[in-house]
């Protein structure tokens, strides 16, 4: 496409480039920044770049954080003796939006996909080790939280193996037919396996 | 939602400002940003600012431009005698992807929406005025490449009766059953208008 403007073009190289945005979207968004206020620009920017610059990780749970510490991991209402591990912080705001899990969590940061080049010392999973292995036997069970992928699959297993040494108990959470799906619409795998692991 | 720290929370709120992003898509991006590299969060945010400080309109046809004149405006090679009325400046490229047109263009910056406010003073109507009337002649025609909806609809007409008077000729792009299209899946009024305006 040839852009009327170096700036316009730029722009739209620039907002091309984050996941599930092409070059028409692009566009389109661009325009739509011509037409704001210069100000509104600016707070748009410099919140991307603040995010960038100054967010912080908590040191025990991996989890986006404010200070060294989450709010979830400070908090003496919760189980310490239960870490639900998820691939990332989206996966926490969705459990903690359930309310049914009371424990902590350990976020790491992605799955194995050796196809990306993402191995497991790219993540969070040595950290969690030391972390079981650290709570002198505080830490009672481990709840794999990871997406239903061959990705997520492996990872799962790689920390099963990792975790059985240490004899602390690891479970999954549960696959099957969601609430309010219907038979008919269910994927082949999905219903064969919830069939074999009837509860 | 509640979000694992303020930065984030800020980040999302300002993404989900842009048209057609919702909070979950904002929080996808603003997590995609925090894995990038710092310089490159910097170039993005410096592309935004840097497009809504300095972006320049052509004097002439209001198209984005990097100089005072457009590349189109500037060129020997065009047509002068035919000015072609678009809304935005993804039309220019729209049209000028085609290689079908040689004339100029006139950007309006939107089109006449009195719901949202926007009415013929708050388009570049009058500059396009102006711009036959002070021509002595030499702007033979004006076609309008307005949206095919109400509100193109209104706009063309507002322009078409201004422009009478100046008496120069006025002409619309083309409406009927696109190239490739079954007339089956062709909805009514398009198909009705294209078999009233038989050529």
């Amino acid at each position: 496409m040839d852009y009327p403007s170096k700036l316009i073009e730029n722009a739209v190289d620039e907002i091309a480039k984050l996941p599930g945005i092409g070059k028409k979207t692009a566009l389109r968004l661009a325009l739509h920044l011509l037409k704001q206020e210069k100000q509104d620009v600016k707070e748009l920017s410099n919140a991307l770049v603040n995010l960038r610059e100054n967010t912080r990780y908590c040191n025990s749970c991996f989890n986006i954080s404010d200070g060294d510490t989450c709010d979830i991991c400070a908090s003496h209402k919760r189980d310490s003796g239960v870490i639900c591990v998820v691939e990332d912080t989206r996966d926490v705001m969705a459990i903690e939006n359930t309310s049914q899990f009371f424990g902590l969590y350990h976020v790491l940061g992605g799955v194995i996909m050796p196809i990306e080049g993402i191995g497991p010392t790219d993540l969070n999973i040595t950290p969690l080790i030391t972390r079981v292995a650290n709570s002198n036997g505080e830490v009672k069970e481990i709840i794999l939280a990871l997406p239903a992928t061959m990705e997520g699959d492996t990872t799962a297993f790689y920390i099963t193996k990792k975790l059985k040494e240490l004899g602390v108990k690891v479970t999954s959470i549960a696959r099957g037919v969601p609430v309010g799906g219907e038979l008919e619409y269910t994927d082949e795998i999905t219903l064969g396996r919830s069939i074999m692991n009837r509860q």
